[in-house]
């Protein structure tokens, strides 16, 4: 099935159902308002959920009405957990490769992952404030994965069967900021900004034979401006399969009901063409592109984003349809959106002082950033 | 006014008031279920909530009833988000003089901070499961702050504007997993297990005078199986205030309520007697004192914990009175905490299959970690 969460002014929104064309949508009221509270009692809640769902599909279910992503926030708005990995070697031997540094021996058995914010997710069409285009702003196109209960300990298999659900996601990276970061050695912070998720979270059984062994087979598209630039296949050159994953957060503590899990920016190997090297499947964030530019010209010639700029990502099924929907976001300035954000704030506040609401503070100096 | 979360055999807990001097206790039913119902809707439910608390105090609550710590959850089981910062450069200047390596000078201006895993809190009085003592098993005391929403760009001052709530916290760490991870510079994250939070979350009135612009001017005390190895002052020596802390978070996000975030192990510096350095107050992480006996003799003499071993961390007022009750924990193998969640997930289910309730699934194999 396919599940979605409507804004509704609240900070968790409504859960919906969706058609599998992602043509109509349906509440899911009466079974569950929030899709963490389908998470916590998967067992209960997702066969009624399914009946909808098949209902829904069928042209049966009562209160159907179009399903228009530009109303999702992101499946989970916010979470208990993110944690990100780098599952496509590729992606890490470019970079390094574009530094003349050698990637480490154990990055080939053991995966990389850093743990995200979770308290604030963008939804699918939201924009991006970023407070300066100096940051570097970059996209990551990735696969996600929603998990269950996995407690610790367990094995990638065990993990694989912890995975509830599998989304898209768009990373979104401030480049500028990342060395001084990294070379602190605590991980990513400011240089990783709200995250923004497809519209419908996804069933494995939606995937078909796409789905195999926590690897997702289908390709997904990156569109920049306008222009196609990233047709990678999410599959085969996974080098840490989701369990893998999993299993690695599982070694010293549990994995709770609602956790996402990311693959990193999905990466494909290049190809020989005349005795050449080409990346003909092109690229899931702009770094990568970077890194090829500086491998074959000595240095980078592909700018970061610009306000203004537009981001679309998506993933296609076997059978052309579009699986999550599309992420289509644009980048905008910090004072802009710190408008946007009180504004809406207030409109929350005109529904009553006992509905859940953002709390309203004053929008930011634009200056202070 | 001073809030805990009963365990219930729910993931989040029964929200309960608990007076002044610890004495008593009252379920927040009619108000509120769950702390982070509270902090997402502070304005509105804050005040009824002190009005319960001010009744409890005079002993005119209805259905008081004597508090138990044992009973506790981690005030928020699980949460949006959990940074901890390393606000004392106290302590990064013994760790790194023990290994003679220079504080970078940025360090004196930006905070170091990690993003840390939220889905899964340990209460108060909660074995610390850990799968082996090879990893090197140590405690943080620290102080934590939980934030209502503080949005992108806020100053240091306007972050402060946005504290609800003060804990006291048990980073655990397993210091052997730590060299690897930081190699990695992704930050923790197996090195981190479960943290533990105390019983009591209270509101800044309570601390008076010793709050103070973020930081709290109050003796942390940590006593490691029955002896006193740290009365370490939380306030002079924390390098960056609450404030600076969350803004540092703000810089490229909003954060939204409910967030936690940590202080980091407190550390104070060394006076002079007689000439010579003497660490008189102790210390609050146990790598911290093998660092000075490192600076002293060279090499660390004091093993990290063992299994079996137990840590207790509680903070008292100006009058004696422990503020947010105390912190006191065993660090056990994980089977054996394995099974133990394996029963309270049976138990859960017992309670009908429409409660949210842990999902069951068998404890790992011993082998396996």
């Amino acid at each position: 099935m396919k599940l979605a969460t409507y804004r509704d002014g609240s900070r968790d929104g409504q859960l919906v159902v969706v058609s599998r064309d992602l043509a109509l949508a349906h509440y899911a009221t009466g079974i569950a308002d929030r899709l963490q509270q389908v998470l916590d009692d998967w067992s209960f809640l997702s066969p009624q959920l399914q009946d909808l769902y098949e209902s829904l599909n069928q042209g049966k279910a009562r209160h159907a009405f179009p399903f228009d992503p530009a109303q999702c926030m992101a499946p989970l708005p916010r979470a208990y957990q993110w944690a990100d990995g780098s599952a496509y070697i590729n992606h890490v031997e470019l970079v390094r490769l574009a530094r003349n540094a050698e990637v480490p021996a154990n990055y080939y058995t053991e995966p990389l992952m850093y743990q995200g914010g979770s308290d604030d997710f963008l939804g699918p069409m939201d924009d991006v404030p970023v407070p300066s285009e100096d940051f570097g702003i970059d996209f990551e196109a990735e696969v996600a994965a929603v998990t269950g209960d996995v407690p610790m300990g367990s094995t990638p298999d065990q993990a694989l069967d912890g995975i509830r659900l599998v989304m898209i996601a768009n990373d979104v990276s401030l480049r500028n900021l990342i060395p001084d970061e990294l070379a602190k050695s605590f991980g990513f912070f400011q240089s990783k900004p709200a995250t923004a998720f497809g519209p419908v979270a996804v069933t494995l059984d939606e995937l078909g034979d796409a789905w195999d062994k926590g690897r997702l087979h289908l390709t997904l598209q990156s569109t920049w401006n306008g222009r196609t630039v990233g047709m990678c296949d999410a599959g085969k050159e996974m080098t840490f399969h989701f369990g893998q994953l999993i299993a690695h957060i599982c070694k010293t503590r549990n994995v709770r009901a609602g956790s996402i899990v990311g693959s990193g920016t999905v990466s494909n190997r290049a190809t020989e063409v005349n005795g050449k090297k080409e990346w003909t499947k092109g690229y899931s964030c702009i770094a990568e592109k970077r890194a090829i530019e500086t491998i074959l010209d000595g240095k980078p010639s592909t700018a970061y984003m610009k306000f203004g700029d537009t981001i679309r990502i998506e993933m296609k099924g076997r059978d052309g349809q579009s699986v999550f929907g599309a992420i289509d976001q644009k980048m905008v300035a910090l004072p802009a959106a710190g408008r946007a954000r009180a504004r809406s704030a207030n409109a929350a506040a005109t529904a009553g002082p006992g509905a859940p609401q953002p709390e309203t503070q004053a929008p930011p100096p634009a200056g202070e950033t």
